[in-house]
């Protein structure tokens, strides 16, 4: 059955009743709501549990007596787990469809428009992994020519790293193009400036909301428990930056700048009809790596440079799948914190056009791609990338993600 | 002048009345008190602003109207910045020298012995280096023999990489040994489980006070203007794990699964007379990591296993100095947060027993080394580390760190 909302939702909205995501927005620029999505409108979730409307959900007061939705960021609401989560969105989906709740509830309807999107969780650790078995081949081959593309690890476990949480940020908010360190082969030692290799990852990241104790682990069937919802990143690298700092400690000041993610978390529920089969892994993994929940999805990326699609990603070709992700970062008691998140790595298929970054595009500048009939290979100042993506939804209605906009500002001149 | 306390400090005490570091304590388990330390007692900061002492100082309350002492960790007070860093410490002298405050005072001190120590700041970012000329090559020359130790960036830049912020825990938090893949260059595959060169790294860390925005670089001679203080660190380490992992993208669970660091931070106030003349670098470093104001300084560290000196790391011999990793980490306009720590990397002097980690103490379990009449490498269960460090103070007087010391329980067995 599919529900029917009494929102004015178009019919090619991100954001229909099946979606529901949730956002912290602003009116005035200081008190922060927590907010559900729907259409072009969001929806105060605070204002909504003082009429009363989740009365009978139990969790929903935090530790100091607030609201988990008073916090200022998803956080608290999080935090509180599946059987909350569940709870409140089965209410959600009543008070959006059941015409009884509408003289009740449109009021408190705000547009899109008359609000600041901000960021919608206080990040805790970031994690960013390397999942796409096309990425990692063309990467391997563009950085290290002289090796085998893939290291002999990659088929044994999901290679990943801890990136800078601190800068975070929300999509819309301009990137500065780095300065750093860069030295090509042929020079003698490194220069200082901004970076002239500006490129984006086009990635998926899953936003952790049940926390751990330390020295637990987390099982790759535990995974729905903890993971709140799901959210668009672009990873901002700088790729002469990295490659002269990598080695042996890997990405640092290359990617530590800016890393971008969508305004709205969608829930895991919302992306039930787009799971699919994961992938086949050959040599088979170690048994805390099998995965037979898995939440591979069928989610289909668009890469937009200035508004023209250069891109299109398909997650469904991943490697590695987000529940063995988690069960790896945290195989060796690792705890999980609230705010968490962990990226799927560039999402690249095997064709020249699903390449979700720059340096595959353009072949590590060597073989320029076009797009409104200019060559082109890294971001120039000015540029505006913007990541979308789409899922299925029930009876085949569309589950969208938004987007995750970001416009290049010049490098600082000082 | 040597100000005199009316507390009762040993004279071989760390906490003289030339150090009084900060930390945060509890009683019964559930509050927590911002406290500064004196020899073996605490004393709260929070009863002594209530109590008006801290009157006339500006910048001593929150932006939710509380005092900075009553958030239940250092972060507020860190936040303030040097002037109030200043105005409070030179205050707490006056208050523990002053004869004529002693009846006030007195009554609020309370024994260390009768509370529990905690990690005294909300970790942001934990940034770990690699700035140790010998550490890095005798790693190299473990890891990768058949390559030059040093990589070619190692005397362009202080290499660095993000480490996991949420698994920092305080000094006496037994560590679990963890379990992962390893696989050593016979096998064919890996296999999975407990490590079995679980390792140490006796580090020197450096606690962000102050923040900076997104886009704004710190220079090397801002250092005292964003660092509030000093703690020691235990970079504990897998490296079997490691070894496996490692290449292409850094350490990950090798190191994630815990991070030991000291309960009490050291004002850089309190270090002053420890500073030395910065390392010869050679070839000249780029502009922006020219240091003038170097923070480097004459501590000597000191790592016991199971009681028994096993080795006393130079900190003076460290090659990167404290400001240029702080310029480098945020050249690229990387944002700081209050609560960032970025930690030195090993410290190792040119001498075996100044090495930091076991790994180069039994040069990668190769050649044991011998301490109470026993043949070693890596840590077995049971055994406790603990490393201490001190500092020369004014007059010769010392100042000194506490200590970082964990004990390694056995692997989960399920």
């Amino acid at each position: 059955m599919t529900a029917t909302t009494w929102v004015n939702v178009g019919s090619d909205s991100d954001f229909s009743i099946h979606n529901l995501p949730y956002g912290v927005v602003s009116k005035s620029g200081s008190e922060r709501y927590v907010v559900v999505r729907i259409g072009d409108f969001v929806l105060p979730l605070e204002a909504l549990a003082f009429s009363g409307f989740f009365d009978g959900i139990d969790g929903l007061t935090s530790s100091d007596e607030r609201s988990v939705f008073a916090s200022g960021s998803l956080n608290a609401f999080m935090a509180t787990g599946p059987h909350v989560w569940s709870a409140v969105r089965e209410r959600l989906t009543r008070l959006l469809t059941e015409q009884s709740y509408r003289g009740d509830v449109e009021p408190l309807l705000a547009g899109v428009d008359s609000v600041v999107v901000l960021l919608p969780i206080e990040v805790a650790d970031y994690v960013d992994f390397y999942s796409s078995l096309d990425h990692a081949q063309n990467v391997g081959a563009i950085f290290r020519p002289d090796s085998e593309a893939l290291t002999p690890n990659w088929r044994h476990l999901p290679i990943g790293y801890h990136g800078r949480a601190g800068t975070i940020v929300v999509s819309g908010t301009p990137v500065t193009r780095p300065r750093g360190q860069r030295k090509s082969p042929q020079q003698e030692a490194p220069t200082f400036g901004p970076t002239r290799r500006l490129d984006i990852e086009a990635e998926v990241g899953f936003v952790v909301g049940v926390p751990t104790e330390l020295g637990r682990s987390v099982t790759t069937a535990d995974f729905a428990n903890h993971v709140f919802g799901v959210v668009l990143v672009n990873d901002w690298s700088a790729r002469d930056i990295q490659a002269w700092e990598y080695v042996p400690l890997g990405p640092f000041l290359g990617k530590s700048f800016a890393t971008s993610i969508s305004a709205w978390v969608v829930p895991l529920a919302a992306l039930e009809d787009a799971r699919v089969s994961g992938p086949v892994q050959d040599p088979a993994v170690l048994p805390y790596l099998e995965d037979n929940t898995s939440w591979s999805m069928d989610l289909e990326l668009e890469v937009t440079l200035n508004g023209d699609v250069i891109s299109r990603p398909p997650f469904a070709s991943m490697y590695w799948t987000p529940g063995q992700q988690l069960a790896h970062m945290t195989v060796n008691g690792a705890s999980l914190r609230t705010g968490d998140l962990f990226a799927s790595g560039t999402v690249s298929g095997p064709e020249r056009n699903q390449r979700g970054s720059l340096l595959e595009l353009s072949w590590g500048g060597r073989e320029p791609f076009v797009t409104r009939g200019v060559e082109r290979t890294f971001l120039d100042d000015g540029d505006v990338v913007v990541i979308r993506a789409t899922a299925t939804g029930p009876d085949g209605t569309r589950i969208g993600f938004g987007e995750v906009a970001g416009e290049i500002l010049p490098a600082p001149t000082d």
